[in-house]
């Protein structure tokens, strides 16, 4: 270890944690300017900030990074737009901090509730995407936290050109800018000083790659929420619909094969498989999805391949879709306790007793009745911009909007109450 | 590590693994049963049960264990007593599991709510005091997790006995025993296992000193929720009632001095220094607690000793209190942030702004006015029974009862909507 590096990355820590103590306390409209300060400079700065990306490609090119990785890597004219409007909504939506809720009279008088403050200072460790620097910091500041932003060092340049224009808009609306730190080092072994920084870092939030998100969870002394892997079900019940069991697998698997809310195995009820399962594949063998399917799904639909063991645990995120016929309910969801991530399962029915039975035993982080996996994402659900989506249980589990950067502490009201 | 200890304790995990998947789904009446079933076993089996618990203080007598270690192993009429009220408390308590809270409506017709389910297995780590198998059990038990029990080597006869009989209870009523999973093995490596063991076990709740815990929270890779120390602060702000400060300080320093809970530093607003502080302190030195204050308190109060640095961060849990007059309430708050630990904090005042002011900028766990500090506890908040005091800000933050031990997953009902 660089004891330099170590000394630099700590005193950029400890300066954020000074920050957060300025940012618990800005009101809506601070943060709001800041929102639309930041659009202003970033606006300014656009040539400047996709000159330094357009060096990040051609740097990557040049040391053979391969083709998804450099679309990842691009700030396209869409990926501005949706990091500007992002910011608009952000600016928009009402300020967590402050709320109190479940006010109660003990009975000795005094008023007991919870009010929500910011964690403090959330460490964002992602990969590639230079427009995480916008959505993670402004996310993090709108719920009251400073920011430790540290990107792969493929986007280095950008990150670096956005990060100033998010601490110049900072600066002149009042915050200190070290609420929004990006590590500036490129180095591996930062991002080893930070998961040791539990003095100053309340929360890291890994995104990116599983190997990162391994690394980052098996070294950070830090908490840690992590989204591990998206292996959806849908599972048609023996009285699920025809029509409606087409219409939510096929939107399930198609609509964004890449995202890890998309449908990768399909459950059906044995009563129902011969009824269900010919046109609910044919749809997908028509938009060149590879079927794996049990011994019963290959009997039916003759253009299945035989699935293997790995295939019940695959997070496919493309055109293959695992399919499994099984005896009832409780195999389905015996079957999602075994091979599920946590993410998100839904069953298709028509029988009050089955959606009840799905809706309380599967204990996936979304768990849905006639609906498409898709919905498993924060604006889907009310929650506005997210900055990931949690399987582990702890803290915040699913879709995670702002309430996840933020806590709860008890507030007490009274009139000279004592304990006896 | 001994390969052979590693096997016996993850296949112990294992099985309580499996057995979560159980309590997940009992109802309240099967949780109830099991409550009483274990009241009745714990008491036929009394008699063994105090047995095994005086050869365990012999022990330690024998080893020269010093008194206070050999109080908390005692297990006392009081305790038995407050150890099966506590079961027929938790019996009589709402179950948490399966409340569906805040049901909204999405514009496409898609209704979103959040639903409370267990997380799953509960690993605790405690020392000395037997009871707490009892109350740990029943907490994870009442909020549909598996509980994973490692108490201190010295208890370990009358670990044994009780959860003994907590099993017998949990098989008689059609619970899996290994639910309820006390780890056996007095070998301090056997807590090495389970803090790595994160594919079976969810939470790691340290009850202990505060060695345990550092240990602990460094060496978990599953997350920790731990209590680190209660240096609880008490501000008499410049408009505070003298008869209020006299009782509210009274109360906080002297109804249980070994409590976290206790007050520890007292902060007094400069321009109500020399109305309050002489007959507030000595009221305290009535009862024999020793004051060390700033040099201002020194020469207001004759028996003040000069306070040290390290006074200011002490959590004393004893006769001694540390003063300090500072010039405004920021002054006061910027003391907390630097010395508190984020337990409780209370302000005097009889002024609307500066109550408004504390309540929303001290960001420790528990925030108050006006009422002394000890109410920073499960049962006076009304949460019920406590499974600890969570000093840091992740998942549960302040006194954790059974909600704590639980979390929220999405549930979606819909009625065959897809994503556009």
């Amino acid at each position: 270890m660089n004891a330099n590096l170590e000394t630099e990355i700590l005193e950029l820590a400890r300066n954020a944690r000074e920050a957060s103590r300025a940012t618990a306390n800005l009101s809506f409209t601070q943060k709001q300017d800041w929102c639309f300060a930041a659009i202003d400079k970033l606006e300014a700065s656009r040539t400047a900030i996709l000159k330094a990306n357009r060096e990040d490609i051609d740097d990557a090119q040049k040391h053979g990074v391969a083709a998804p990785l450099l679309k990842r890597l691009e700030l396209s004219d869409a990926r501005w737009r949706d990091m500007i409007h992002g910011l608009r909504d952000i600016a928009a939506f009402p300020d967590p901090i402050g709320q109190v809720t479940g006010i109660r009279v003990r009975p000795n008088g005094l008023r007991v509730g919870q009010m929500r403050i910011p964690l403090g200072v959330i460490g964002i460790i992602y990969e590639s995407r230079p427009n995480v620097t916008v959505d993670a910091a402004a996310l993090c500041l709108k719920a009251g936290n400073a920011a430790i932003l540290r990107g792969g060092s493929e986007a280095i340049r950008a990150n670096r050109a956005l990060a100033e224009a998010l601490r110049t808009a900072a600066r002149e609306v009042g915050i200190p800018e070290a609420a929004i730190t990006l590590i500036p080092m490129t180095d591996r072994a930062a991002i080893d000083v930070l998961l040791k920084a539990d003095s100053y870092i309340d929360l890291i939030i890994p995104r990116g790659g599983p190997e990162l998100i391994r690394k980052v969870s098996q070294d950070s002394r830090i908490p840690v929420i992590k989204h591990d892997a998206g292996v959806c079900h849908l599972f048609l019940d023996a009285s699920a619909d025809l029509a409606m069991a087409r219409k939510l697998v096929h939107n399930s698997k198609i609509r964004q094969m890449a995202y890890c809310n998309g449908l990768e195995t399909l459950l059906v009820h044995r009563d129902a498989a011969r009824r269900l399962l010919p046109q609910v594949l044919e749809d997908l063998r028509e938009e060149s999805v590879e079927i794996r399917g049990c011994t019963t799904t290959c009997e039916i639909f003759v253009h299945a391949k035989p699935a293997t063991e790995a295939d019940w645990a695959a997070e496919y995120l493309d055109r293959i879709l695992a399919v499994r016929v099984v005896d009832s309910l409780d195999t389905a969801i015996a079957h999602i306790e075994r091979y599920g991530s946590n993410h998100t399962d839904n069953i298709v029915t028509e029988n009050y007793a089955s959606a009840q039975t799905w809706i309380r035993r599967v204990n996936s982080s979304t768990v849905g009745v006639n609906c498409a996996t898709g919905f498993s994402d924060g604006f889907q659900l009310g929650l506005g911009a997210e900055i990931g989506v949690s399987t582990s249980k702890l803290h915040a589990y699913g879709p995670m909007g702002l309430e996840g950067l933020t806590t709860l502490k008890f507030v007490l009201y009274g009139e000279g109450q004592i304990r006896e």
